[in-house]
């Protein structure tokens, strides 16, 4: 049974990295002594290393130790026997790249499917929809291709942002680039705000986190409240 | 000898599109008299002939006739034979696969290098430079590469904005997405904030429109003063 949460963003104003996320973390992963961690969306560049051991300072509390992926010598067999699975955010581009330089979607697909427990930030959470080509990162590598994990039907717009009011800014909002995205693919995104996750249990996928999400349909948007099981939009 | 002018945006706030751009778009077109108009980046997905329509109303008062691309039979042809080119804004991403399908790099590239004056904005900035990996749009299509015209020998981030002093919001600022870039591309990058243009003119890189830039180079920026001659940077 699916057991997934999909965070719009890693951290929220005014606290730690992932400190909102921890109680519904903890349950998530019930009874997992040991996370894999996958770094490769290097947030500003930084080592597999160093986030690395960003993620298992926050997940100390939990009394859950986290090994990165990179420190195995064999990654699919690492996803393979892996009990919990989190993909921290950062770069989506770089991301996917890796994904396919290393032959792992059908490992995490698999994993996912037989109900290993995955958490996904950001760009952790992009690569669970259709396809990448929502998400608002820098092209910064060419992957060789946009087509992620479709564990969920549509496409998510992480860190999801109206506007300032009275903004003078002329570069496009994000409601004007998904629908630039909707004139050429057929396919749903879930704008989700900071602070926002979805809770994917077997076929349920509740928003969690108090705050209504932008669901993006056919170049039209209405809002969906907290709560609302998105497997009916 | 290049003559070009590559602009941050086709609009500014409070001001019709291409207005505050005109005085300086009549002088690049001197004496010319029909402009060559490739409307492929498609903003929210505008028709190429709804899109030709509002480049001819911005450039009645300057009395030049516009021409879509899309009108020509034969593209590559069209571009050989235009006396002056005009690429919109848009999808940076569209802009490159369509350029990319009809095999009209090299035609752009000896046409400018041919001094036939260039008009880019916002996506048609971005392609001037080597690459198109410091777009800030979405990736609604996958090109076959991210290489571009490489009249420049650096990058563009069109729009450029700093975050606004006391947000909440934990997405990445630009500064963070091109620090995320040069860690793995040794590229710079040249920030340029709407309603400010870069004016080559043979081998000068003039920064127009009365405001700073940002220069970005190793991980780290400054700020580039209004008419300094960018070749230097």
């Amino acid at each position: 049974m699916k057991n997934l949460i999909l965070a719009s963003s890693g951290s929220v104003h005014g606290s730690e990295y992932l400190e909102y996320l921890l109680p519904s973390i903890d349950k998530l992963y019930k009874g997992v002594e040991k996370v894999l961690f996958i770094p490769f969306a290097q947030p500003g560049g930084i080592s597999y290393d160093a986030y690395t051991d960003q993620v298992q300072a926050a997940f100390n509390g939990l009394g859950i130790q986290v090994k990165g992926i990179h420190e195995y010598k064999n990654y699919q067999e690492a996803i393979q026997q892996s009990q919990g699975i989190f993909v921290g955010g950062g770069n989506t581009f770089l991301l996917v790249s890796k994904l396919y330089e290393f032959k792992l979607w059908s490992f995490l697909k698999t994993a996912i499917n037989e109900g290993i427990p995955y958490l996904g930030t950001s760009a952790g959470t992009n690569i669970v929809g259709l396809n990448m080509k929502t998400t608002n990162d820098m092209p910064i590598v060419l992957p060789p291709s946009f087509e992620t994990l479709g564990i969920v039907p549509f496409n998510f717009n992480a860190h999801y942002i109206e506007p300032e009011t009275n903004s003078k800014h002329k570069g496009e909002t994000r409601a004007t680039r998904i629908k630039e995205f909707q004139a050429l693919n057929n396919v749903s995104v879930m704008g989700l705000r900071e602070g926002s996750w979805l809770r994917i249990y077997g076929e349920d996928i509740f928003l969690r986190g108090g705050l209504p999400a932008v669901w993006f349909v056919d170049g039209t948007s209405r809002v969906v409240d907290a709560n609302t099981d998105c497997k009916d939009l």
